[in-house]
């Protein structure tokens, strides 16, 4: 079956140069890379979390870029045939496949020269963000704070997924947008309930933002209803971006991923230099997930102290509760952003160490190497950690990451042996409660093994 | 707690005249008319279905209209609660609001005269339920065939409102619009889903179209998601509006008044004027309601025979398959309205007979005389049969009708006693399956009586 | 030639009755009063101000209103070429035709039974001019004040042309918005040269806004730049739209028009209750017509005295200086709105006295019955000066008044002789300088006698 | 006076590096360039042709880009008052100076590399000219051909101003664009009539693109009618430009640059690889100016001969008859791009030789060493005939060659002495009609010596 796809959102017209880099050549691996990306977001609705998996269903799939007297079109040859409807492609997937397509160009094409050279030097890197977000449209000037981030599990139960819903509806009723990391689970709930919560106040701003990133999008393709869809190269670029473009940080149940992102934010929340960032951050959940957030908020305790536990609140069972201190604190963050002469739509007066903004490989060798003591700096610890759960993220639902793990058995991790004990605790609990990969497949398998 | 609403959506100038015929005074029956059905509209969201009750509880409920220099400004005193979040009212029941009002203004002001003079003549009240449509803006020209009518009860179990969101979402994907009663039940699921699948496809031309009248609106009252609200004068212009306006007809599960909209499909469309009409019609539900539909379908059978029972299709639990069926009929209704030269928005050339125009007071007396039986023409039973089901639907929920029977108790039904046990037995199966009113307060009190 | 023309801008959607009601019949009044305004707006362009001349022109001229599936259609039959570009219908004029739909249909059937009713009673005059206006969607109620009403003559000269231009850009660049009679000349100018001075600004909310009437819609056809195009029942409901829509006045030199316009204008703002009225009135021209001024000036001072003369301000030679007024004087029209509670759109607080209301029919009996002495209150002088010219005006270009003057010959004007004096001075220099009618044709015949 | 510009149009947020680099620092060349283009923008509406005079005139002009919370705002400081309304900048200007700033950046900044490296490789210029384009959001793929390029003198007389105004009235009224170089005189009379035009025919893609060039537009600023502005580095890239985005030229009378133009377009066309190119081309102005257009096409039958002659039409007196010979060429141009599969937007088809594109730098050296003879390849010739033109351009207008010619005296011009005859009496004729320079200042002083 072949189709022929027209642009729909951005990204329509491309010079001679351009086609010709993305064309399917046997070496090319920027054609690999565009054509996985849009076979994931071709896959937005299929039930798996298993990027490998997928990519094998599809092997006959693939995707040329024409020119044409109106703009490209995109000629897909045996695509999934979930993403159309009687025949017709779904409107919201045809949008992405040219998110994927100009995130694709612009990073691995305009910016492949300029970045190599820098790519070490934190100021560049930033500036790189800035630049992949706002030719992505991202970063809208005339709007004031009121994106949310919502960061959580893909793998969560009915009650859960419920819960996120109402929240989404909370935040929609008060005009906040939503961006999460597009995927299923509390990446979806939050954007379906907003989406309701948009329809009754007739908000035409609405703005559902999927920040993914090649690595995980097969993974957790972006639903539909995610109506702005942006490529980060990596993990550390996309937490980056989640950061510097949030106004608000809303964090529900979830795994190894979930654990990820709560040490990001709060390893550089704990800088000196962010004490004056008036970030909202509250953790909250049904009350039948109660005891999940406790087991969090004592590692948390245990590992990186008081002060990291006084940057977010708990909200237990009470969604228009969570909504509502995310709301409370959008006038904070606008007036604070004026006195600093920073932009509403980044956040450039946020200081990222080098520590968090450099690509951490999850190999054998490195996961091995991480430095896991709890005599160190507190940030330090956190940047450590954070490397940790991101390794454990990719050996559980990354292609690389799961290629590494069949070849070479479990990540080993080390440290000392109270820390040890903690870890092995949590992701105990997370194992236990189907947070580390969508059930319904075969018994989760730990891709780690703690070595006390 | 007095608030000021500012316009959203239509009506925003009035002239002197209206303002001062909208007054609150001591006798003025418009302005009770015009409070009553703003307070309904702001009680969207709540969970009776008794009018009275409703009125009852909100006595101190007032509303001014204010004419000021950006247009007329509503204030609103003791309002219900639920329609505001955080202090702010729902932009959605704000809307509703002013389509309240204007629709007022215009059937009870500017209508009064002309309506008055004709309210016989059956073309006169076709251009009138014509003209009120037009007013309120819900006939757009441009817009080719692609509005379904969603007809069912407000009392319907988890299952089933599940099933009408899957019907909903099917119809959204499909770029079809909605309209329903505006309601619980069948009339909200079927928006909800569409308002999914609409998103998904980024189809902005989304219509969730509730049709209401004042003497229901309390007892049924508009979900913020219907993004437009017309009140029509009665039942029976509502319902010519229906189906001069719908391009197709989905019947969900429901109870007397399911049966009263059926019946009067039914009975238009056995009209010989109407045999080239290709209005799809299709009744649908979850497998767990089969039963239900073969007992409509019997009943249908018993009373009008084949040829009104070739004029439906029952499909049974399979969504895209009746969003499918619509779909399809599309392009015929487009190129028969061609070819009669009719306009895709009112169905000029469907032939109503006066029997389906003309107003039925539900008093005992009236409801006594029906004429109900089988030996008659079917389109004329099924008129009657019609004025059957809209008396015991105004005795259960309609205000007037709550009172006639406090006051009388039940109606009582006579007819041929074949017809009558016919009946008996359907009206039984809806009782039985809590399809009279919402489950909940006390076990349900027929409010007719079947005599043999 | 035959063409179908669609329908642009408002009114498509017209009911069975409607279209039936606008049928060319023998007999139809409607129809003659709706096909010749058609004609007017299809001759945009033409050069004649000739009512008579224009539809003897075109006799063999009918237009049609079909019902289609899309709304209604227009079936155009012998119309003027210079309505067309290569054969396609120039948008602005098909827009204009629509708006002569919708105002007639308004206006001659809708009002039709509730006007007569009240015809004279004020308020319900007052409520018609609005009810209009709003059914037109002249009235816009978000937008704060910025209409600036332009008057004056048809028939100007080039370089008061090129000045009313440079007026109108000068409007524009400040995005202020302009409303005439919608003619040639000083109609013209201004809405052109404010073209450039919007686009200029990006401004796209501009405003042409073109008020006429019937009986001087063929002499005075409106310009394609016209944007809104509203057609009042009379001259008397005409003006009450200028004074009670617009926010300030300029005046350019001109005629009989003008000198009605500036009478009515005065006659009103001398009222008492107008005294707090903050509406800017500027008469305006280039320094060669600062005789002109001086002159009406100067019989503005010698009849209504210094009390009227304190009402406006002349500004000559300088287009900023006069938009620069209107501009500065917008802030307090507004507040005065606000303070008031009235509407920015509808001046309902000014006060109109029937004197102004009551339509003047111009026969010879009318003519020469009017009051024309200068011992009387002001106000009733400025009132029947005003009809005195507005007579004049009918003879010169109106169809009614031109068969009045070739059956019966000039009107006879009475009064006392130092009033007639005057009156006779003024009327000469607009003979001399061309204001009265098109120069080109055969010389100018004046259609009044002066008895003194 | 210092004033604080927020973002119109594009261009609203930039990076911290970005705004960096802009900064006037001494020795900064980027900040002086910007300055410059930033200043000629501002000077829309002055009269003066002389780049130089006006950079000396505004010597303490400067910018500073700053960042702020809802993106960047431009502080303006000493800039030129006729820019202002009241104190407010016009909103066309404001457009302009983002406009300014979106080019500099992504061509000085982002470009900045990858273009020094591929600078003589014409697929990198073709295709750098394409990025620069649709990064100014130039290139719409939406819409099909409709841009006609207007080419012709910034020093025209009344007459062939006037004309130019009823060509782009016929030209708007088809709802055809323009596309000129931004200036006085023949650049901005087309596009004020196609406003009005446009208007006529309420048109709302209304596009007035000026594209220009750095060294240029101090000489020939921007008309605030132009709604789109783009700035390319050098004239040969802005010749490419025009002849890639157009499809459709009108040459209007003008001076060398219009010749320069002229030579450029007819060599590209005489191409054989261009032969099936439907690109139409008029050379069009009013009967008094016929003589002109005898004189250019005597000059290109004596060096380019019949076939160069045979690509383009002469149109004297008939504004209509132009516009309509390109609208009618329009569906060709369509139907050719799809048989290329080429975009609407941008003619990648058209070959254009490197001898066309390589950037010509006018100095005396290089002036000197034109192979001016009459025996060698058509193509050639007009290759170097154009370069001979477009320094002659420099000379006149231009920063950088008024500079040259003040240090040096006027260019010299070598070639065999029919051609240098030939050129003479060309060029003498557009002094002798004042076409070399805007009339008014002193007499004009050749910049160049012809040597035969």
């Amino acid at each position: 079956m072949i189709t022929q796809v027209s642009p729909a959102g951005s990204m329509d017209l491309l010079s001679q140069l351009e086609v010709e880099q993305l064309q399917n050549t046997a070496s090319s691996e920027l054609y690999q890379l565009y054509r996985n990306c849009s076979l994931a977001v071709l896959n937005s609705g299929s039930h798996t979390d298993n990027s490998k998996e997928l990519l094998d269903k599809y092997l006959p799939f693939d995707i040329n870029v024409k020119r044409r007297e109106r703009g490209i079109k995109l000629e897909l040859i045996n695509p999934p045939e979930h993403a159309f409807v009687d025949g017709q492609i779904i409107k919201g997937i045809q949008e992405h496949l040219f998110s994927v397509l100009r995130d694709i160009v612009y990073v691995n094409i305009h910016m492949e020269n300029s970045t190599s050279k820098h790519s070490n030097d934190p100021t560049h890197i930033t500036n790189l963000v800035f630049a992949i977000l706002r030719n992505a449209k991202g970063l809208i000037p005339g709007i004031t704070p009121n994106l949310i981030v919502c960061w959580g599990g893909h793998s969560i139960n009915a009650i859960e997924y419920q819960y996120t819903r109402e929240v989404g509806n909370e935040l929609g009723l008060r005009e906040l947008n939503v961006c999460t990391g597009c995927g299923p689970g509390a990446m979806e709930g939050p954007m379906k309930g907003a989406a309701i919560g948009h329809a009754k106040q007739r908000y035409h701003q609405q703005r559902y933002l999927g920040l993914t990133e090649p690595s995980i999008i097969a993974a957790e393709p972006p639903n539909p209803i995610v109506n702005e869809l942006i490529i980060m190269p990596d993990i550390e670029k996309r937490l980056e971006g989640f950061v510097r473009m949030g106004h608000g940080i809303i964090i529900f149940p979830g795994g190894a991923g979930t654990a990820e992102e709560l040490l990001y934010i709060l390893g550089i929340m704990m800088h000196p230099d962010n004490k004056q960032q008036p970030l909202p951050i509250v953790l909250t959940g049904p009350k039948e997930s109660a005891a999940y957030f406790e087991s969090i908020d004592q590692f948390i305790g245990d590992t990186l102290g008081e002060e990291a536990q006084s940057l977010y609140q708990i909200v237990i069972d009470d969604p228009a509760e969570a909504a509502r201190i995310m709301n409370k604190a959008m006038p904070l963050v606008r007036q604070h952003r004026k006195d600093m002469e920073d932009a509403y739509s980044f956040n450039w007066s946020l200081k990222i160490e080098p520590d968090f903004q450099m690509p951490f490989e999850p190999t054998h060798a490195n996961m091995a190497d991480l430095d896991l003591h709890l005599d160190q700096p507190k940030q330090k610890l956190a940047a450590n950690l954070r490397r940790a759960f991101s390794g454990i993220v990719a050996g559980n639902v990354k292609a690389e990451g799961l290629k590494e793990i069949e070849a070479h058995g479990p990540f080993e991790i080390h440290g000392d042996s109270e820390l040890m004990a903690k870890m092995d605790v949590l992701l105990q609990a997370f194992v236990a409660q189907d947070r580390m990969k969508l059930p319904g497949g075969s018994a989760y398998e730990p891709c780690y093994k703690i070595v006390q």
